[in-house]
C-alpha cells in the first residue's frame, strides 16, 4: 500500500469508529489500549492482535448495524465471545485495521419451554449460566468443559465445542436447533427454529456452526435440553494397553448403552505427573497400570441402578481379562474426586512446565495402532520426549501432549522440536485418516496445515462458499479458511 | 425457444446419450420408454416426467465421468435411488431434455467398523440390507422407515429422512459422519470421515444431505452404528387429549431418559377407521380414549428391566390421571401388534378413499395447541371433514391428515377443498413456527411453498449457494430452491 492509499484507509478507519459511536454510543466502542488489552490477546497467550476498536453492540439489529457500517468503511470484523478459544480464531491480525465485536452485551436468555426442551439464549450468555437455568428446570444442559464459567455459547457454536459430553449427546452442533445470524450484508437471518425435524431446504444451521465467524455473526440459538438424570456415578479401571481399552469401551456400551455418559483415557505417565505437582491426588490403584479409564454413568432410575450396573460391567471385564483392576466410586465426593484426576492432566503439565499440545482424533477402532505407532515414532526422532496421552476415547479424541524429556529445559525444547514433533503427529492423525482439529477449531492456528492436509476438492468447495456469502472477504479473514479475496466460482482451481 | 435452437438443443442431447454410452456401456444407458417408465413416475404417482435417458453408473467415476458429460453438453441431471420419495424430488421434468441418474448399481457395503461404531455404504444400498448387516454384527442401524425395503440411503440422506427412530438416533442427518460426493464440476469429494469429532472447516456434509441432489450427487456415506439393545418393549395408554400426551411425553422422558425410543400419538378417529378396514386389528382398549399413545423402550439390560420401567411410569401416570388407561406388551407378539395399528393408520385411510396428507412439525410444546385450533378452524371452514390425527408425537412430527366428511366423494373432496385446507394448515403451521415439511423434504411438490414462507434472507441464502456452487444450474434443477439460473452475489435481492 503506498503512502496516501494508507492515509485515505487511515481516515475510513476513524470514520468508522465514528460511524459506530453513534450506533452504540460512546461508551460501548473502545479505543483506548488499556480497554482493549484484554481483547486483544488470546487466552493461551500465543496471538496479540491490534484492532481500530472493540465495539459492543446490545442488540442483533445493533450487530447487524455496525457490519453494515463494515461493509460501507471496508473495515473487517473480528467476532469475539468470551475469549477462550485454543486457536485465536478471535484474536484480530497485527494490522490494527480490524475491528473486534464483543458479543458479551448479548446476554439474554430470551426462553425456556421444558415441554419442548428448549432454551432460547443469545450468544453472549455463559456457558454455566445456561447450564444453571437448564438444572433449575429440571432439565440438563449437556454441553460442559473446562471454560464453561466464561466461555460464551456464541464461541462454542462458532467452533462447535466438544467437552466431557459428547459420547451421550454429541458435539455442540448436535445440541442446537436453530440459529439467528447477521450475515456479511448486515441483514438479520431469523432461523431460531425449535424443532426436532424440518426438512426445508439447505442446512444453513450447519453451515455457521463450526465457521468461526468467517461466514456471519452468530447472534442467538436455540439449543436443546435433556431431562436430567437423577445420579451420576463414576468409576475406575485400571488396563494393561490402548486395545485393551477398546475392548472395554466395547463392552462398557453394550451393558450400559446410553447411560454411559463418560469414557475418559489417561495413561499412566499421564496420573504420575498429577501426583508429582498435586499431593492431594493420589494414584488411585495399588498395583501400577498402563493405562487408567474413566467412566461415567447418567441414570434416570437411582444412584443404586447405575452401581448395580457397573458391578455386572466390572465382574465380566475382570473376568474376561479386559480389565486389571477397578473401582466405583462409593459417593459424590468420591465421583468428583475420579474427574479431579482426570481435570488435573493439564495442570500438571503445566506445573511440568511448556509442552506441545495437540486435539487430534481418528476413528476409536484405530487409537491403540496411532497411540503406539507415534509413540515409537517420536521416541526414535526426540529421545527421551515423554507422551501424556489423554482424552476423549469414547469419542476417538486424544489430547496427545509431548513434554520435554526428563530434566529437559522446556523452552528449549519447544524452540528444537515443537515443529517436527507436530508434524510427525499431523502426519500420523492423516494416515489414519484422523483430524488435526477435533473439538478446538483451526482459528489462525491450524488454517494452513488445514489447508493442506485437505484435498483441493474441499479446499475449492470451502473458498468458494465464503466468496459466495462474504464476497468482500470482511468477516474474520484469514481464519479457517485461506482465501486472497478474488471472486471464485466453483469451476476455478484453489489459490 | 424457436425451432432451430431447439434442433440444437435435441442434436446436443442426442451427443450426450451417445458420450454416455461410450462410459456406461450400452445396457446402462435407458432410452426406450418401456426401460424408462418406472423411473418416471414418482411413488404416490403425483408426477410423471419424460427423460432423454435414465443412466446407470457402477461406481463413483462413473458418476463424475456423467456429471463432466452433462456439463459439457448442458443436459441436467435428476439424482434417483429406491425412487420411494414422497415429494417428487427425484421425477425429471416434463421437458424430457433432463436425465435419471439412478445410483442403483452402487450397491456395495465398503466396510463395517464395529469398534468404531461405522459402517461405510454406497448410495444405492437398500436401507434394510444396511440394517441386516448392523445386525450381523450385534449393532442397530438406527433408521427405520415404512419403505425400508426398497429406499436407498442417498435417498434417505438427500431428503434427510426421519422415521420412527428419530425420538432417541435423530434423523438420517444425525446418523451421518462423513460423505463422498460427486460436484457439479465432476470431481469426486472424498469426505468420508468415521470421526465424532472433526473442527477443521466448513460443514459441507450437512450442506449436502437435504439437498436433495441440487449440490451434488452423494456416492457413498460413513454411517454410525449403535450397541445393539438386548430388548425392546412397547406399551399403549389411553389418554383425554394431546394436552396429556404431553405431560405424558415430560414423564416417561423422566423415568426412561434415552430408553424412551418411541412415542407416537394416535387419535381416536384413527385406530377406529384401522378397526373399520382391518378386522383383525382390534381396539386395544375397552373404553374409548380420544387420544392413544405408543411407547417403545430399547433396553441394554433385559426384558424385564424394560417392563419394570414401564409398570412404574404407568402406576405413577395412572395415580396421577395423566393416563387413562394402558397396557404393556406382554411378549414380542403383542409389540408387533401395536406396532401394526400405527402402521395400518396410512393403509386403512387409503381404504377409506382419497385424503390430503401432510407432513408438519411444531415445537412439541405446541402440539396441543396446533391441533384444537386447526380442527376447529377446518370443522369451520369444510364442516364434516375428518382429521385422521397421528405421528411422532415425541419429535413435535403430526401426519395430519384430512379425509372427505362421511359418505362424501372423496375425489370430489379433493378437488373443492385441498388447496383451501392446505393453506389453513400451513398458515397455523407458520403462526406456531413450524416446518410444512419434516421428514419428506421439499422436492418439487412444496418447493414454492416454501420459498413462500420463508424470510427473503433465507431464501437469497439458499440461491447464493445454489448459485456459488452450481452455477449452471444443471443438477436437479427447480427442486427445493427456487432459482433461474441467472448468476447471484450475496448482496442481489432474491427473485
Amino acid at each position: 500500500m503506498n503512502a496516501s492509499a494508507s492515509a485515505r484507509s487511515n481516515d475510513s478507519r476513524a470514520a468508522f469508529v465514528t460511524a459506530c459511536t453513534d450506533v452504540l454510543g460512546a461508551a460501548h466502542v473502545l479505543t483506548n489500549a488499556h480497554d482493549t488489552a484484554p481483547f486483544l490477546t488470546d487466552w493461551r497467550r500465543r496471538y496479540t492482535g491490534h484492532a481500530c476498536a472493540v465495539l459492543l453492540p446490545a442488540d442483533p439489529q445493533q450487530v447487524a448495524a455496525v457490519v453494515r457500517l463494515a461493509r460501507e468503511y471496508r473495515v473487517a470484523i473480528v467476532p469475539q465471545g468470551g475469549n477462550t478459544g485454543l486457536a485465536g480464531g478471535a484474536t484480530p491480525d497485527e494490522g490494527g485495521g480490524q475491528a473486534v465485536v464483543s458479543l458479551r452485551r448479548l446476554n439474554r436468555i430470551r426462553d425456556v419451554d421444558p415441554h419442548n426442551n428448549t432454551i432460547t439464549v443469545e450468544a453472549g450468555v455463559v456457558l454455566a449460566d445456561i447450564q444453571a437455568r437448564a438444572d433449575a428446570e429440571q432439565r440438563l444442559f449437556a454441553l460442559s468443559l473446562a471454560a464453561e464459567g466464561s466461555c460464551m455459547i456464541g464461541g462454542n457454536l462458532s467452533t462447535n465445542a466438544g467437552g466431557t459430553g459428547v459420547l451421550r449427546y454429541g458435539n455442540t452442533r448436535e445440541l442446537c436447533l436453530g440459529l439467528e445470524v447477521v450475515t456479511p450484508q448486515g441483514e438479520i437471518w431469523d432461523g431460531l427454529r425449535a424443532l426436532r425435524k424440518d426438512n426445508t431446504g439447505y442446512d444453513l444451521r450447519d453451515l455457521y456452526i463450526g465457521a468461526e465467524g468467517t461466514l456471519g455473526i452468530i447472534t442467538a440459538a436455540v439449543m436443546k435440553l435433556h431431562p436430567a438424570p437423577v445420579a451420576k456415578v463414576t468409576a475406575l479401571a485400571g488396563l494393561a494397553s490402548p486395545h485393551a481399552a477398546l475392548d472395554f469401551l466395547a463392552m462398557a456400551q453394550r451393558h450400559a448403552g446410553a447411560l454411559l455418559t463418560g469414557f475418559e483415557l489417561m495413561s499412566d505417565f499421564s496420573l504420575r505427573l498429577v501426583g508429582r505437582h498435586f499431593e492431594q491426588m493420589r494414584y488411585p490403584f495399588a498395583e501400577a497400570h498402563a493405562q487408567t479409564v474413566l467412566l461415567e454413568l447418567s441414570d434416570s432410575e437411582s444412584e443404586e441402578h447405575a452401581r448395580a450396573l457397573f458391578e455386572r460391567l466390572m465382574e465380566e471385564a475382570l473376568a474376561q481379562g479386559v480389565v486389571e483392576d477397578a473401582v466405583v466410586a462409593e459417593n459424590l465426593a468420591q465421583s468428583q474426586a475420579f474427574w479431579d484426576l482426570r481435570e488435573h492432566i493439564p495442570l500438571a503439565q503445566a506445573e511440568e512446565g511448556l509442552n506441545i499440545k495437540q486435539d487430534i482424533s481418528v476413528p476409536i477402532s484405530s487409537i491403540g495402532r496411532f497411540i503406539e505407532e507415534t509413540d515409537a515414532l517420536i521416541a526414535q526422532a526426540v529421545p527421551g520426549a515423554r507422551m501424556v496421552t489423554f482424552g476423549h476415547l469414547g469419542d476417538g479424541n486424544l489430547h496427545y501432549n509431548v513434554q520435554a524429556p526428563e530434566g529437559g529445559e522446556p523452552k528449549q525444547f519447544l524452540a528444537e522440536h515443537q515443529k517436527r514433533i507436530n508434524a510427525l503427529v499431523y502426519e500420523q492423525v492423516h494416515a489414519h485418516r484422523g483430524s488435526i482439529s477435533a473439538e478446538h477449531g483451526l482459528g489462525q492456528l491450524k488454517v494452513d496445515e488445514a489447508m493442506r492436509y485437505k484435498s483441493p476438492v474441499e479446499v475449492r468447495l470451502m473458498q468458494t462458499i465464503k466468496a459466495a456469502l462474504d464476497p468482500e472477504n470482511l468477516m474474520n479473514p484469514g481464519k479457517v479458511v485461506r482465501w486472497n479475496g478474488a471472486p471464485r466460482r466453483a469451476e476455478e482451481k484453489p489459490s
